[in-house]
């Protein structure tokens, strides 16, 4: 089969990967799921992965097959699985979870200490097809693989984000969310989905903004015209917002906590951009937490692609070929890309 | 009444008060109480107070009376209250709040936008009586005012954070506790009263680390002489505690929650001797949250003493005169009293 | 000024009240509140009092002004009061509660022990003016007094019950929601504003779920025409409903909870028409719960009274003089008045 | 090996069993685990499977070995299992459950619809070995397989509706603890363990009320000779119990609730003898639930182990031979054996 591989790590995006025929994964365990890609997203982490930024953290060796957040049709099943068979639409969670730690037991798959993230510790989405467990897949009823694919990672991680920010919310609330890109628009129309909450999109793009607007934002500010916490003071009536959703966790952005949120609010640290620096005081004073969130679980997932499927949430997409993956990949890290970029192997 | 009067911000610890005799108070409003003073606890605030350190945040005016601990009998009601009559003992709850703002409402009464901090925005409790209002008074069955007076806010701030704490403790889970003074040796008790987490405390002098022990906690590790963090990580067999309730907040303590904590865990911060200082990548990598934690609510002051009249909470304490009150703050300050210093007006 | 007064319990609705003038009331408390009434709802509680049913849960003695659903403008206030002012238009809490047990405190200020529900224990909006208190009162903002006053009570119970469910509800299950008239309208419209659930609307009229569609029900049976659990079954794919929410409560309708529940699921019982037989072998095999819900806390109206100021809730009403309320009172009885009867007085 | 076998329903417990010699269990599927059974409790639900009345929700055929409550050693493991090895001391979790449900991956293991319970569903403990799977084997660190045993069914099942009870109490509370039997007396202790609440324990057997006491119940209650309800009305200073739970769930336990519980409070249903009758105005007008509780999950039997390992729960018990079950179970029904029987095959 064809697939993308990565030989070294390197910065320069317009090469960094060899479209190459290699042998189509096959199934040796009994929990085993193969999957035909039909969806690949490209997702900001890969160009850490393509750096060389990841190294540390993934026990993989080179060449291998980067994408994790994949889309499909299922090829071929191990023996004992059960719940899909070839032929049913799938996405891919991406962790591959052990099913017996206390983690995986309570739902929290992706704090399992033995898990393995296809396409980072392991071959990915950016070829035709991919391996991975029976645990790790969802059936799609009706939704587009390209569609669904780019909730995999960036839809899951603004998803949690907000279900976690949502348990708190009533009616009459401010959510400030921060970073409307791939997973800020995803959150916004998640935190509408589910929550009766007001919300104030803040970036610094007015693209941005727009895209903001579009799927429901009830207001926008445009951080580099005007100051945001001014605009969050007067927009809540001094109150201040319930809740930051910071989607870019810059070094700058980590500073609205106190500033934007009212006694007893959060902070919501999904982008890691940068470094929080804060007067224990600060935290204290005003009864704040700053509270980090990783991807999402699968059961998480699952109520994300519900929330898909009921045409409560759409993704703006860009569909390319596999072969044009490094083109793709610079165009992307030079902003030339609207929406999120999909691979359709 | 005699009362102890700051007259001018000094760091003079020897000479900042100044005994006199001032005017009883008296009730004014239908709901004012006057209690009779048997208990006023010297909180390490009162140390930031003398010193002018929190005259920003506070609108007294000089010369007024400090004290923020205190229990006592109440002497006169104003002619509207019903939940007390002279000769009730009774602890006082600090914040005077509104009792109508959605904070007090919803059981957060310190976060009321309009309370009032006896002993910080008005006078106190060290002098023979202070005013306060129906609100603020909880009646003691038979728990000595002197052991009473300390869990007005030493003991309620130790409290509420705990109590976040132990809502996601099991059995099995590790919490830290770190600084085991005045705060931390009421927050050991209260945590292993209400949850049966395994505990480790944390501090740098031995006579802290034999209090924790007396009081029950499960581990103690002196951070002067051994690596806090590779005692837990060995304590807890590599996995990390869920907890670290921090009961000083200095930048070297607040550099423990990454490394001492499980995925998913929580590093509450109540003491705010620092900055913390963190890449926003560690708070997403482990998903774990610092959390502020402010003085308690009167709710969880009745809980709180309700576990003091049941004798599963008991407090270090050492009585003196209200006229000691200049060599006490000095000798406290300088580390030579053992245990929270109460007057006794 | 005018009233409609209850001189003794009968069950002639035709000629239950009498039109007559009385004193209007005068502030004699510090924080009491006058309110001009300009809505003041009919409930179906009202037709049990005028017929006496109530007669052992209320210490009012007769004769009196019935009338617990109200809205209107603050034309005094007593000398403390600093919430509204005159001129403010505001909604009246039913209850007036203490403020300082511990059931006001934490916010469930309907189960304060000494409270007084305005219409039921003391004189209530069925009058040109009602006397309330300050703690009770809710200012509007621009939302129509007529369709505030509804949610007085009708609302607030249906909220209740609905915040209850929703907190359990993510995107995917299903709650049933039985008997779609007064307050099942209001909680379908209040469930969809503040969950991603699907909603199955039974009742036993065509109109109701007409209704039902209107505000935006997923499905709708007629359990007069169909065999309700089944459909549910069917729609559930055999799984069952999370959630079951009574606002009937009969005999018939509290038998659906084994039946439409999957394992885990609850029924939330607002109706209470009749009596719950189910062997204890049905709640813990499915491990289902039955739970009560009463009208809900002040915190709660504010919510809903900003679902309903952003345009999410709306109330079918009918609006009528105060001196039809003989007429009214039987026609809506015998079923001849769609939507809530609101008296303008 | 022997094994106790059922080879049809009887209501003579004298000779119900036949001790036979079988063919061991063997590792057929990858993820296998056989157990040497070291103690296999004799629970009030194999009475029930003797006579027939669990016929109905069973699929097993006769001939079959029941044994639900079991702890052994860990003899030989399938080529996929990881998390244990021979000779691992382990308590077994009754249900095998899928392990990719939603149900499983949220944690309620014993909600999932493929679930098999080994000893009802399949052969079980009472027999020199059992086979079960790799998610439903618990290691034991030292606790004694005799003390173990009782919490494989007994034990979770009171464990579960304590945990879910003890999230709502806190210092000041009253639990009522209705039957201080099997369930009722590892109840109790896990109460203390894990909450500040007081606790009254109600039985009809001064024996039943002399366990409670000893193992911490903060007051009795024998129903048989004291008003029950009129005991804790005057224990609660007339506000009534946050908490019933009824390990009986007889027609007259069940009537406990709007009586002995203050407004808001909960009957959780353990035992499933009798029938609920309950006027919905009770449930709604005291905001009362009913809630049911099945047998735990698999992290709470860690928790619960946990608790036994660390001597917080103890278990009363009896131990006798595998050959002595049908005179053992007689007298058990007779009520002459007190404690947990436990046969060591």
């Amino acid at each position: 089969m064809r697939a993308a591989r990565l030989h070294e790590y390197t910065s320069d995006l317009e090469s960094a990967f060899t479209i190459e025929e290699i042998d189509s994964p096959e199934i040796t365990a009994p929990d085993d799921v193969v999957v035909d890609v039909e969806a690949a997203g490209w997702c900001h982490t890969d160009n850490h992965i393509v750096e060389g930024e990841m190294a540390d953290v993934t026990s993989v060796s080179l060449p291998y097959t980067p994408g994790h957040e994949n889309a499909g049709v299922v090829a071929a099943t191990g023996s004992e699985v059960t719940e899909v068979v070839p032929g049913d639409a799938v996405i891919v969670h991406p962790p591959i979870s052990c099913g017996t730690c206390r983690a995986c037991r309570l739902g929290e798959d992706m704090h399992c200490p033995d898990h393995q993230f296809v396409g980072l510790d392991r071959d990915g989405g950016f070829a035709e097809e991919l391996k991975t467990k029976e645990r790790s897949v969802i059936k799609l009823e009706s939704l587009d693989p390209v569609q669904a694919a780019p909730h995999a990672d960036a839809g899951l991680t603004a998803y949690r984000a907000i279900k976690n920010a949502a348990g708190d919310l009533v009616a009459g609330d401010y959510a400030v969310l921060v970073g409307i890109g791939g997973l800020g628009h995803i959150g916004l129309q998640a935190l509408h989905a589910i929550s009766p909450a007001k919300t104030i999109a803040v970036d610094v793009k007015d693209e941005a903004l727009s895209l903001a607007e579009s799927v429901g934002a009830t207001h926008t500010v445009n951080a580099a015209d005007e100051d945001a916490v001014a605009v969050v003071d007067d927009l809540t009536d001094g109150v201040g917002a319930r809740k930051v959703v910071d989607f870019v966790g810059s070094d700058e952005t980590l500073q609205y906590a106190p500033a934007m949120l009212r006694t007893g609010g959060d902070h919501h640290v999904v982008g890691y951009a940068g470094e929080l620096t804060v007067p224990a005081q600060a935290l204290v004073g005003m009864e704040i937490d700053f509270r980090g969130t990783l991807v999402g679980s699968y059961t998480e997932l699952q109520e994300l692609i519900t929330l898909a499927e009921e045409g409560l949430i759409t993704v703006e997409t860009s569909t390319h070929d596999l072969e044009e993956i490094n083109g793709i990949a610079r165009r992307l890290h030079d902003g030339e890309i609207e929406g999120r970029a999909i691979f359709t192997p």
